[in-house]
């Protein structure tokens, strides 16, 4: 038996990420963009599952990536952390944290609206690992007159 | 008169929290997983409802609550800050306005989707205080077809 | 002819913010306010379409705006970034990239739900511009019983 269209929910799609080195930012845009409705207008919400690894939005001019990773590197002292499982991952937790693990971007008609400079990046803090990333989307409502 | 079931909308829930000292980062994950819808798919956002505290997610070993703290601490210089109700509580806002006031969650079939190590935690910046946190779910659309 | 109410799906708002300095706080939080749908409970979730301004939620406590500005200007160093298309630029991504680009806010019947010194703010790194602010409502389901 076919499974019937009319039943066919995919309310939540994962993307899966092999990243390749230790520290890396990953634009995951163009893998948003086949997932969003092709009507309608809302949100593309979208969680990471990892606690090493963030999402948010970022340019993405030729080594701005590195900017990026330089700049979290040195926000983190380097001390003694009580993290029991591996001190060294201390800090990769803690940019995590402060970075978030979740983003909402907007969509209209199949398109997710970012500005003209701006993409969907993984910023990866302890790879190389496979990462999970869920995405929902949601319906916009009409907005009240005020 | 009884309030009738079909009435009875539960469209925004709040989580009260009582903190216990000045800097605490508390694991939410628990009382969340009790509000998620029991069947399809979609978001739970919160939302924390103060400018001394944050919600975000966290790797919680032990020790690591500490960790974040320290980091956060050390972050904020030590300098005098123009805030006028009280400039000692300046580092507490600035570092919530950076952490973030709101999160959102994936959930599926009755549980909240988090990573195996990952938590959801408020990020205390000024207690003791009562901290209240806003939860409402919203459904996940099905995807398109690219 | 005139445009039917029944089809004025007005689902995406836009906020069009013109900034008048290089760094600057702004309070969107009364521009938030007239687009909160009259009836329900949901959330008002805001993006901001660019790679050198955020959002977030802050104390807006007079000289408080200025604080966090010092601050963000602290914790990035000074030194040589790879950011070709213009490096002094650099620190804005950063900054912008960690702050965050999306915020939820919870709202019930007519108005958008914050903390009694909570205000919606969007922080210019790199003024002054025009800033596109997407706007985006969705309802609120009613919660689970666990």
């Amino acid at each position: 038996m076919k499974w019937p269209g009319a039943f066919r929910l995919k309310s939540m799609e994962w993307l899966l990420i092999t990243t390749q080195t230790q520290r890396q930012v990953i634009d995951l845009t163009d893998l948003l963009q086949p997932l969003v409705p092709s009507a309608g207008t809302g949100l593309m919400t979208l969680h990471i599952q990892h606690t090493t690894a963030a999402v948010t939005t970022a340019d993405l001019d030729p080594g701005t990536d590195l900017d990026l990773l330089d700049f979290l590197e040195g926000v983190v002292p380097d001390r003694h952390w009580r993290h029991p499982h591996d001190p060294a991952h201390a800090p990769d937790h803690l940019l995590a944290s402060v970075i978030g693990s979740s983003v909402s971007l907007p969509y209209a008609r199949g398109k997710v609206l970012l500005g003209g400079w701006q993409r969907l990046v993984l910023v990866e803090l302890s790879g190389p690992r496979e990462r999970r990333v869920a995405v929902v989307a949601t319906a916009g409502l009409e907005s009240g007159t005020g």
